[in-house]
């Protein structure tokens, strides 16, 4: 079976078992590993380093990949104390909390960023890049799995290659993926992608053969994402959007025929769901940069004609789905390096209308996508720099509250500013929208206050900004009482005046 | 003279008074000026209109434009009481007091933003477009003069045209300007810059000579900015900045011969100056938004190669300069519209070095440099979005302190986030530099308030991180204390502790 993936022959000398490939990785390092969101990351080479931790060896060493991976490698890198360094992306429980408790380095990177910074060298040299791969092609060259994120720049700059070959994705789900690697400047040239299907590069990553210094056998699956049916408040915050897109169209303010972009998780899902209730769209492109659940349901029913992205992160019941129609589905559908899915120049090209989620939105549309309270990190901001910064109209959507309804999410003033109200166009709650492009500060915060947040809170909102106005200024601000809702909910545990 | 500049001769017949040019600006309309920072905007118009608003007449509309213009036009505006809107960037006084007042609407954009979203229609019909001309061509197309902006869509797009024909400019700037309106998504294709110096449109702006109703001789020259000697804290500044950038192309992570960008302002034009005493740089390109008098004298040493911005805005003795040897100038100087000036896209492309200048940052890199107290706009945030987001890498400077030390410029947490940690590279005062890059948060602030900060604000600073580090977090904050310099500086008119 694993021979079979393997069409490059003196590839095959290699093949090992994962504690002789681990033995390749050292300490004081630094790792590059597949992966993005959780999917095509390499899964047998952490638990051998966790292992030879926990026997006493010492072992820490930087790890770096596309973004997220699966708890099964990040959490046990983070359990086993072996991770100095992480970049650019997490989600993992325990290797967020290490974060926070400031045992592990992180640095909050836009996902568009690292290929490039790793070429230049600036994160160092690439001493080592543990890749997934589908197979192996008769060149010798590595035809990636389910996602693509910074794989094909780690595997040009490694010393060392070692590649976890899975059969847990069929064979023919090569010819799914695009590889180009940009030139850097100053001799970039145009990424030449003028359509979300457009292909611009070659279906595998190429690959040194003699710098891959062992192959495993996996048959470990991805760690899949549960994804949820969109409760009411999902599904009301994809309604606003898409009645407001299909009234700009109609008002001949915007295109018809821009591609989309939707963030990762349930609410991102929920809004392309809400296409299948929509009568007015169809055919549509998607330029993201991860591609969920949702999709498939859109391919099938025509809604959906093509779908660009750097990873397909589908749940297991997703992924079952897709595997079992994948002739059906390949030909509408293309993974790219996240540089290339998440790369400004074609974000704006394209005219993408993006839609990303934030953990709290202010009254005057300053976002917060990534630290609680100002100071824990959430999950960092992974794609959502990219897409608000640059797309042709960006929705940054959050649920009115949470926590029960003791935590609003439209507050007085974010306690961390990941997008600017330069940068952001529309903000969405389950009570409605606001168009921020043509309101000053002001005329904003009036009516985030007054359609986006929650009735309950309402109020406070408005006492705060009516008494702040009296201040004067362009965007006026108290700021002695600015997070003063985070402050009674750090106090009493609940934003709400009682 | 003034007929010898219209060589389209059925456009003779429009050249008129400019009181009876300004009476087709009627009460309600949107209006449209040329003008990039203090160069190339018109002169007589705005006189004509505060003259009716003061005789009585009801006269109100919104005015926008490339960027900032004189004060001879948005303050003479501002205090006629005629402006409703004003938008993407002011920096005349009266103009922002109004703005600061509640009593003129303004909305803070980035200017690479501002004609696309005209031609979009999002800004509302173009009523009337009023520009400053050098010429008009035997074709009838027009010819700008020190600045390009806006005015090639405004012109597109504008019902009604009016121009001021200006004999400050000497016919032989014909041929400095290279006009390219991009296609707007779904049918944008990619910018063809590959350098700074590549021209890839046409030397005067399109016109359809019907829609001009009135042309108008005008005499009076730009109100022009004095540019003062770098003083020693812009030379520190600009010292710290050459000498990071040398020892990062010597150690190999960066590539020699990418272009510059410089702000707006004294410590940008400084930090240009800065290579006079530097033998590192030479035949250097400049890929800017606003060219300043530096960039003659740099010029003139063979420092600098080519120039590429938006606008060339001189001093007096500058623009003296200039024109005395217009004939050497020109053939290394190109003034495009700001959208491709400060095309993300370009400037990615290019890998520009952008050193743009801020009113505060906090310790972790959050950059202020729009509004003071969180709350009053000070002039904007320009193209510093533009350049910071997107250069290859991104200086943010400012004076350590201000107001003889009574306002410390490195603060706990800035009041209004323009740029984030995620797109600052590097930071730099006249003390220091600390590059973000490789830091993570608690490393970045240690570095800042070591590197950066004035000696006499260090202990508090650090005494405030050193106890938010105990609360935890990835980015350790105490929320009450956050402002608690500006509250300060509030209460008693001074951030230091007595």
């Amino acid at each position: 079976m694993l021979h079979e993936r393997i069409s490059y022959i003196p590839l095959r000398d290699k093949i090992t078992d994962p504690a002789t490939a681990a033995s390749h990785i050292n300490d004081g390092g630094n790792l590059f590993v597949s992966g993005f969101t959780s999917v095509g990351y390499p899964k047998l080479i952490p638990v051998e380093l966790a292992k030879r931790a926990r026997a006493g060896e010492r072992l820490r060493f930087n790890l770096y990949s596309g973004a997220s991976t699966g708890e099964d490698l990040d959490d046990v890198l983070a359990e086993a104390g072996v991770v100095v360094w992480r970049r650019p992306y997490i989600s993992a429980k325990l290797m967020r909390k290490r974060i926070n408790q400031g045992e592990i380095l992180y640095k909050d990177d836009h996902l568009s960023s690292t290929a490039a910074q790793v070429r230049s060298g600036g994160l160092g040299n690439v001493d080592v890049a543990v890749v997934e791969a589908l197979a192996i092609n008769e060149k010798g060259h590595l035809i990636p799995t389910m996602s693509v994120g910074n794989t094909p720049t780690f595997v040009r700059q490694a010393d060392k290659i070692i590649i976890e070959m899975t059969d847990a994705c069929p064979l023919d789900l090569e010819g799914i993926h695009d590889i180009f690697i940009p030139e850097d400047p100053p001799y970039r040239m145009p990424i030449p992608i003028y359509r979300a299907s457009d292909r611009i590069g070659k279906p595998y990553i190429e690959m040194d053969s003699s710098k891959v210094v062992a192959i495993v056998y996996s048959q470990t699956r991805d760690h899949c994402p549960i994804f949820y049916p969109p409760d009411q408040v999902a599904h009301d915050i994809a309604a606003h959007i898409l009645d407001f897109v299909e009234q700009e169209i109609r008002a001949g303010r915007l295109s018809k025929g821009l591609p989309w972009q939707s963030g990762v998780g349930d609410v991102a899902n929920a809004v392309l769901l809400g296409f299948l209730e929509n009568d007015f769209f169809h055919g549509l492109d998607l330029y993201s940069e991860v591609l969920q659940d949702a999709v498939l349901d859109l391919l099938d029913l025509g809604k959906v004609r093509y779908g660009s992205g750097s990873a397909l992160t589908f749940s297991t019941r997703g992924q079952d789905r897709f595997i079992k129609e994948l002739y059906r589905y390949k030909e509408r559908l293309v993974l790219r390096p996240v540089e290339i899915s998440n790369a400004p120049e074609v974000i704006r090209r394209l005219g993408v209308l993006s839609v990303n989620t934030a953990l709290e939105i202010d009254i005057y549309g300053h976002v917060n996508s990534s630290h609680l309270w100002g100071r824990n990190l959430m999950n960092g901001i992974g794609g959502s720099g990219d897409f608000v910064r640059n797309g042709a109209l960006s929705f940054v959507v959050t649920p009115a509250t949470t926590k029960g309804g003791k935590i609003s999410c439209i507050v007085p003033m974010v306690t961390h500013v990941d997008h600017s109200e330069h940068s952001v166009d529309v903000v969405v709650t389950e009570h409605g929208l606001v168009d921020l492009r043509n309101r000053a500060p002001h005329q904003t915060a009036k009516a985030i206050i007054q359609r986006c947040a929650a009735s309950e809170y309402r109020d406070a909102l408005m006492d705060y900004f009516e008494r702040a106005l009296r201040l004067g200024g362009h965007e006026p601000h108290i700021l002695a009482e600015a997070f003063s809702f985070h402050q009674r909910f750090l106090d009493t545990g609940d934003m709400r005046l009682v």
